[in-house]
């Protein structure tokens, strides 16, 4: 049977302030990017985050960020590359040590905001948050844009990644997600999305946004379920791999 | 040989603010109490800290503390039970990475200003102190106040503890120490505080401060580095301890 | 006609993180405690709000807390009487800043969580506040806990002093709020509230939760509108206040 | 008699962590911009610091930095337009409230950092601070990179404003500083230095790092005294101007 795996970033509430819908998403995704408490997240939404996923055999991934709790990790900031190295490790042992703590185990790093649109493009940061992981777990698997430069960067310094695709996002020709800032970039008709999730799923091209096909390695997709309306799409795209004998899972 | 540890607080400082002579202390201590990022040390300063520990074979334990940077967790918070447990497993799995990364291993725990002295009179915060150090790795070592409530309460949950003195410190005729606010607390004589030590390391009785002699037990000796004066007490204790073959060195 | 003032804890969103409902309750109140950013409330949250409330003619009080983002300005924290001064001070400056840059005025200050109550009992804690509002702004009036001994303490300190009540919180015999630890604190039938609000805005006694008849002083009624029962709650309290003639508005 | 401005960047100390040697710098200079709490002095670190300089006649500038305590505002980070105006506000407030708790009144505003280097070039966020000073206070003083293009954008939106010089760094022949990543870019030899001030106070030419004289304007000149290699530096600047009767003094 084929499978896909959804990812959905979860964990993002912090101290009395609330994000998100985790347990509905956690219903419906096989893996969980749960933020480290450095630009979302604290110690204990982290561990009962961790926990939840844990409960429903949910992959369990570190969804580290910049240090920017004010700026939830969106803004591009200047690290240096001793700074960028050391938090990447700080980050990744707070979420195994609440693993641990729970009787699971972390199996992927995927970066979040200004941090994985950073390094999916500047080798320095890319090769930061690659030392990092490999000083603390060379077995992590790093999930990364697919098709972007840090992928090639990652395998070639021993780490296995996984390449995440967008349902809802279009795509240039050469398989580059549209920048936000162009019109189009988001697929707002559901059934698009889930056409698109479908394609990525079984391995066929899907439609650029010049109309040509383009194939994207995707070996996972990145669902949100921040809103009923995202939540509905999430249900959307479950309901048509199933019906195409797509079944939700992580790769073993 | 007679052995005992000497213990002292390091990597604090912050961002671009220095504290401390942490190079020189770790020349002196046999065990580094490292910050682990809620009251000092950010994830730089701790890798930093720890590959330094570890350069020179000096035990690293991790300084957990209250989340309290502005207040270098000096100050009591009422902590929520479910925050202490995991906050405590947050900084144990960054201070762990940061020794994963550098080849080296984390031994013991040994709490913080505010936490220290209020787990040691507060059975509930240091319940959630213990949880949280069985949940993450129950193999650590706790390093807590000589004769205080907490040693009995851990080592009935089934943690190893070791218990900590005071080398310029006061103590009364129970072997509790004499309060900072009593007038004679400290012993600015390094000569008074070289002896005591001593007593501490051979294990002979000290003389408390109405004039009893009193036996404390001391499995690690809790020594300051962060001004010339404090380095050369440590200094003077070293040797008065060497002239009297007594090893600073941590139980194996 | 007689008036009372509704007040409500405003502006306490942070960064991406959205709270409460704070368009659709300064619909209804008339003063509006605006977090200061110290316990939420980053600076652009404060500029929006103080400039919605001002948009409504809503008097515009400094929100201030504890320095304790994390934990909500909820928790106890053991200050330094030099540090709740300054930050008094400087909290109170931010907001005025966003004030003038609104061309609106700060009117009053009441504080948050922890410190409110902190400050009701402690006179020590009360001081170093009453100290940083008469250094910066003398004119400005203490929202303070009814029948608390901060009142007294405030208005000997030249302090005008507007005392504040909660409408769906029970009171003793002798006019002190029920601790929320005890069963029937907490007023979960609105008409009961809604009477409440009545008795404390027409100056009449309300009952004890023994079933005495105390008579509180009312210069302010605290509401809430975090969730949909909330708000509905402080509209029936406003119905019902119009339909005895009540007007809400600020005392001038 | 000629007078020039000397200033230098106070009240950077934070929480536990103390920097540089204020006191003894602020019986040096003329201006001294202080930390408002976002990238550097907490609340009672600002108040002490503005009562200090304002206990010696020292002009009182806001020196306001982007949120990020853990990179010293060093760090590039990129801005929201509302997040930069409502932070510039908020900081300013939070230093005119210290003042007006002092006695004293803030005259200017000197950004920090990455941000002093940012608004030099970056229209952008020159724009936004221009916007949050004016919102604030109009009458404030911006004090600027001589010779940067926000030197005539501030002027035209309606700032007054002062050009900054460096007596220890080296210019180009248009009068823009040599980049420190350049050789040659900082001035080594006291003596270099002092001249340059000079030439600065007297409204003379320097010579350019390739040989020509240039003329810089210099409304002040930025001295640091962090370590007591540069605070003697500055001793000897102050020898050098007295000695051809320069007085240090703020323009009134």
């Amino acid at each position: 049977m084929t499978t896909i795996d959804l990812n959905s970033d979860l964990g993002e509430s912090y101290g009395n302030w609330i994000m998100g819908n985790d347990e509905a998403v956690l219903d419906l995704v096989s893996s969980a990017n749960i933020a480290c408490g450095f630009h979302a997240g604290d110690a204990t939404v982290l561990l009962k985050t961790v926990r939840a996923a844990h409960a429903r055999g949910v992959r369990i991934g570190a969804h580290i960020g910049y240090n920017d709790i004010a700026g939830f990790g969106r803004r591009n900031i200047d690290y240096a590359h001793d700074d960028l190295v050391a938090e990447t490790i700080y980050q990744i042992g707070a979420i195994k040590a609440a693993a641990t703590a729970s009787g699971a185990t972390v199996d992927y790093v995927k970066p979040h905001g200004a941090l994985y649109n950073t390094i999916a493009v500047n080798e320095a940061q890319a090769a930061a948050v690659i030392e990092g992981i490999l000083l603390v777990d060379p077995s992590l698997t790093l999930m990364a844009l697919a098709g972007s430069q840090i992928v090639a960067q990652a395998r070639v310094a021993g780490l296995q990644v996984e390449q995440e695709t967008f349902a809802d996002r279009a795509y240039t020709a050469d398989g580059q997600l549209v920048s936000r800032k162009l019109p189009g970039a988001v697929h707002h008709d559901p059934q698009t999305a889930a056409t698109q999730a479908l394609a990525f799923a079984t391995g066929r091209p899907i439609t650029a946004i010049t109309g040509e096909s383009v194939l994207v390695d995707a070996d996972s997709i990145c669902v949100h379920g921040d809103n009923p309306q995202a939540l509905a799409l999430v249900q959307k795209i479950v309901s048509s791999l199933s019906a195409h004998d797509v079944q939700v899972s992580y790769a073993h």
